[in-house]
């Protein structure tokens, strides 16, 4: 399928520029990937997040108040630079430091801890949480990935309006390592991503073929099946979860069920179904529950489930918050 | 590629199941395929659309405080049944009469004029409006279809706001003849949609070739040609746009980018950000743009650009109004 592009070379400035051409709220640092709240209250803490592109509408989606003050994009799948994670940081400093949501990859803490140094030589406070919500495991040996998927918008929207309610640098620091560790997530693909400008997908399915515990950078699961039904791929999911939470009678919970790029409405809503139906039945309740797309893979198909216990009212408080970023 | 349901004959349900269970101001009729708003203001003159299903989130992610009181969707590219539609004309009715939304399809006016008609003998008041805004070109005779399209999005948000706003049954009639006949839309696929179940695409096309002036059930376009780039692309639309309008420099517009299912969020901003170069290349002055997923086909790729001039301030002000819709 023909992607709908200009020069390769020009993917992620041109898109940028739709960007900010389509939300007037939001403003872009040229060549930098560095989108940013054009009116910053000078009297929130600034929270940045960022990551490689492709994962569209993370993260300047969720740039705006009540959730980020500034997303780094890089190039497809690449996280961006440490020095443009460095400039959004001298950017968005007001005097009483900065947050950052980093996701958990390899490549991704290497240029973020290195602005983040950076940071703290230019005497610029910096704390921040590594979001790790993805339990899949590694065929190898069965450890868990802990990579940063979608749970981490959670993290963009509590920790975005508990800045707005006046949290200090350390109450974000707190609140974040407190709330990140109950946040879990598990994907499923029924089509693999392809880059664009290449020829095949950056892994194998069949066609009557999904694959559980995919990542977003075209990542293979931990085992491929033949699909039966909505239904079914729901169990999985939310058994997977259930192990994981070991949740009892009652236990109430935040649901995000996040559409991954390339899956219709239609089905996502399906599946946003069976998996209430399950979970009323596992006699779970569900305060929060939000679907759509908020992080995905290109072209992918496919859908994933993040949920996280509720241990604290204030969670629920700040995700029903209103919030100015397009793609909450 | 898998589609995520679960019995072919209970996709509509399902989904629409998932709809109540997602968006708590909506409620539904069972069985009936109507989605309504749970808390109608009885001030408001009601306004109801709907349409075969596979566009979601057409219809029922219009409704709403501000657009739509009602949807009624019924089975894949297949109109609601004017008994259902009649009910949800019944359902919403608080005695000043029901406005509808009909999208210009054969099959659809059938439908909601047999509901009218009922409505009519059982002493219900009822205007209405057929939104007939794609100007793509039969191959035949090089008509235009005039088919009911994305732009039909513009008129629930228009209408929707008036009604808050206190307008009368024959004020909406007004104002949708005065604005129906200055929306126009163009679109073009670089895949087809293929129908849950189904094994082939509702129509072919290679793997470099794009459709333009496709429609919103696998109809073909006018033309097939090799894809170039998007600025191309933008280009064809804005140009046979331009030849329906003749607009003069300083022409105040309204624009509406509409992803038609399956095109990744980035290429529609790359997209986006072409269009609103080309239309500043041209001396128009854009005051309202509006880019996302309105009216979808399915998993087909593609997107449609929509135009209106603003003929009237308040279409602007009623386009720029907060609403509970939770796909605006």
């Amino acid at each position: 399928m023909v992607n709908i592009v200009n020069d390769m070379s020009l993917i992620g400035q041109q898109m940028l520029d739709g960007v900010v051409t389509s939300y007037p709220h939001l403003a872009q640092m040229d060549k930098t990937g560095i989108i940013y709240q054009k009116h910053q209250d000078d009297q929130i803490i600034p929270i940045i997040s960022g990551g490689g592109s492709g994962h569209e509408p993370a993260h300047f989606g969720f740039v705006g108040r009540g959730m980020l003050t500034a997303a780094v994009s890089g190039p497809i799948f690449v996280p961006p630079k440490a020095k443009h994670i460095f400039q959004a940081i001298q950017t968005v400093n007001r005097g009483k430091g900065v947050f950052l949501i980093i996701k958990n990859f390899e490549a991704d803490l290497k240029e973020f801890h290195q602005a983040i140094q950076e940071a703290n030589q230019a005497g610029i406070s910096t704390k921040y949480v590594i979001s790790h919500d993805d339990i899949s495991v590694d065929t190898y040996n069965f450890h868990m990935r802990h990579r940063g998927v979608a749970g981490t918008i959670l993290l963009h929207k509590i920790l975005g309006q508990a800045a707005v309610q006046g949290a200090s640098l350390d109450q974000l620091e707190d609140l974040a390592l407190e709330l990140s560790v109950h946040i879990h997530t598990l994907a499923v693909a029924t089509r693999p991503a392809t880059i664009p400008g290449q020829d095949t997908p950056l892994f194998q399915l069949g066609p009557q073929e999904i694959s559980f515990g995919i990542g977003i950078h075209g990542e293979p699961g931990y085992r491929t099946v033949n699909f039966v039904s909505s239904e079914r791929l729901a169990n999985e999911l939310v058994n997977k979860l259930k192990m994981k939470f070991r949740w009892q009678d009652g236990d109430e919970y935040i649901v995000l069920i996040n559409n991954l790029g390339a899956t219709p409405l239609m089905e996502q809503l399906i599946f946003t179904n069976d998996v209430m139906r399950l979970l009323e039945l596992e006699g779970i309740k569900v305060n929060f529950l939000k679907t759509g797309k908020y992080m995905t893979s290109l072209d992918m198909a496919g859908l994933s489930l993040t949920m996280c216990p509720i241990k604290n009212q204030l969670w629920l408080d700040y995700l029903q918050a209103p919030t100015q970023a397009f793609a909450w």
